[in-house]
């Protein structure tokens, strides 16, 4: 059995749990490695304290989750089977009552909550979310192989849109060239929808890419990630387009300062509170702290926003194999958006930083 | 109050219902013109029998909620707040007993539900999909309008697309390019993932596009639609890139004559699955019963996959008003795929054709 279903096992054994069933795509994967995406089919897997867990999905996609590895029992249903009857049949065949049941609360409809009950009278149901978020939190090492992976496709994506900007191009004429260039790559999956904002754009906190135009003295504010076998990028840069004023300089050498050192800080035994208020504080000496309107940082993994939350009040203590961002931000209104952005990896006695776009100041000709 | 909140309140009025508090971003622009994606945050529209309705959603969207045209009440919520608590008091303001409520019970999920149901103990929830399903059904004169502008985006895809094949393109490069040339034109969401297959890819049921390279001979199968001003249109052509064989001939002639025939019996009056039956009937006569894998197709609004669905049981009479796809298709492994897709609006005396690429088998040179 692979260490994430163990885990997970030995938590029901914990907590007196007879059944899970976990039912969102992302976490299907990260216990089978078997994604999928079944629309409004059922796709789980039910794992228990010691029986061997099964995983039902759609009959087509039966084959594919055989190739992607499960070792045990996959039960492919037809749109004229009763998924949930076949569900019950084969968790009351491995426990004769199923007392106490795992489930993802966010992510389990109320029809197919009402679908569970009715099999299910008189159990009790907890929610799977946060120990799912726990194993998911450290990183192994094909993890990080795969992470770094996408981080250099966000790399190259970085360089295709600076290279594409030019007077009058539109924001997204940038994140067309951007998404082609990758595209023709073989990525075809972003991890959220790309932004290029440019100007007055890049400096309100509710700027979305359209046809706005790129003109000189204008920053252009690049934030963008790929799905790489699974798993996402996140990366912001932010460049200037022909010249740079002296207020927009400071600003994006705020931004700098903030994200590197916040960047160098990271170790395993700091918390993560602490990383958010280096940065934040170093944006609030310069003068900008009401500025920087949003968190430092968040995770990073199948999801593109998981555990840990880089936030001022997250006390939580840093270990080995956690991934998340860091993207300290300032957004003066009419004058300068700046947002500087990195995914890291925990070290055993540092940080290794995913992303490796060139952060020196770059005033586009 | 719009005719789509008046016919929620007839409903609530006809079953007795005391509240019905709807969540999903579709449903909400549905009922207000706002659209919104919340994330984790809650939106949601609460409509009552005899009361004003009220919008509660994130604070910072209320302001753009109130420029939607949303003309009643709009309740932002900080972080800090307890939303959950802010929709009781609310709802209990108007109504002060809520013993029926109506909630999408496919899109709210568990951790939600466990909420309301402490604020309401002792209610009774019934879902609201199927009376939104019903409204959504039927469009007006200006989600026609929308939707054909939708339509005309989508052929003017395809067209993109075809001048893109040429020997050793890859099926991604088309993407790519289709994709680009849409967002220089503002359109930055398709309305689901632009499908390019060529030669046996095309002809599987698992097909998905990657970096194989269409070579002559191939039959290349475009599936694709673009969401305009929140409505989405689905097209799907499939020509043949330099010559075409006896067998593949015959297909694609089978497949065009089930497709314009359907397309010719739609009217007031007709059943779904009449439209299914005349088609499927096409095919089987030629021989291809078995290859025709899928059912005729699926309601398109809002969403890309909505009532009516087109299949040869569903015993639904066409009214006016109502919008689908007509897309038939053989597969025949090793041998050619064929798919052909319009969406048709039924009118008053028959169908007005949304999209409208020409059919014709187009041999590429």
């Amino acid at each position: 059995m692979n260490q994430r279903l163990q885990s997970l096992t030995e938590w029901l054994k914990t907590e007196n749990i007879d059944a899970a069933f976990i039912t969102s795509s992302e976490n299907v994967f990260y216990l089978s490695g078997f994604y999928s995406d079944p629309h409004e089919r059922l796709l789980g897997i039910a794992v228990f304290q010691d029986k061997e867990p099964f995983l039902i999905c759609p009959a087509l996609d039966a084959h594919d989750a055989k190739q992607s590895g499960w070792e045990y029992e996959i039960i492919g249903c037809s749109d004229t089977d009763n998924a949930w009857d076949i569900v019950a049949q084969n968790m009351k065949s491995r426990v004769e009552k199923v007392a106490k049941m795992a489930l993802e609360k966010e992510h389990i409809n109320l029809e197919r909550y009402e679908e569970i009950l009715k099999r299910f009278a008189g159990a009790s149901f907890v929610a799977a979310e946060e120990k799912l978020r726990e194993l998911r939190l450290v990183k192994d090492e094909n993890e990080k192989q795969i992470l770094k992976k996408a981080a250099e496709y966000a790399d190259f994506a970085v360089q295709v849109g600076i290279n594409e900007i030019a007077e009058g191009k539109t924001e997204l004429d940038i994140i067309a060239a951007i998404e082609y260039e990758l595209k023709k790559k073989g990525i075809s999956q972003m991890s959220f929808e790309t932004m290029v904002l440019t100007g007055n754009n890049a400096a309100s906190p509710h700027g979305n890419p359209g046809l706005t135009k790129i003109k000189k003295g204008d920053l252009v504010l690049f934030d963008l990630g790929v799905i790489y076998e699974g798993y996402c990028s996140d990366i912001t840069r932010t460049v200037a387009y022909d010249h740079i004023n002296d207020e927009q300089h400071k600003i994006y050498h705020t931004v700098l300062k903030a994200e590197e050192e916040a960047v160098k800080a990271v170790k395993p035994g700091i918390k993560a509170k602490e990383l958010d208020q280096l940065a934040r504080d170093i944006i609030t000496d310069a003068g900008y702290g009401e500025y920087f309107t949003h968190r430092l940082g968040h995770g990073l993994g199948i999801g593109v926003h998981e555990f840990p939350s880089v936030t001022n009040t997250n006390e939580l203590v840093l270990k080995e194999g956690m991934v998340f961002t860091i993207e300290p931000g300032i957004y003066v209104p009419g004058i300068a958006g700046v947002r500087i952005e990195d995914d890291v990896f925990v070290t055993k006695n540092g940080v290794d930083v995913l992303t490796s776009f060139d952060k020196t100041l770059q005033i586009i000709k």
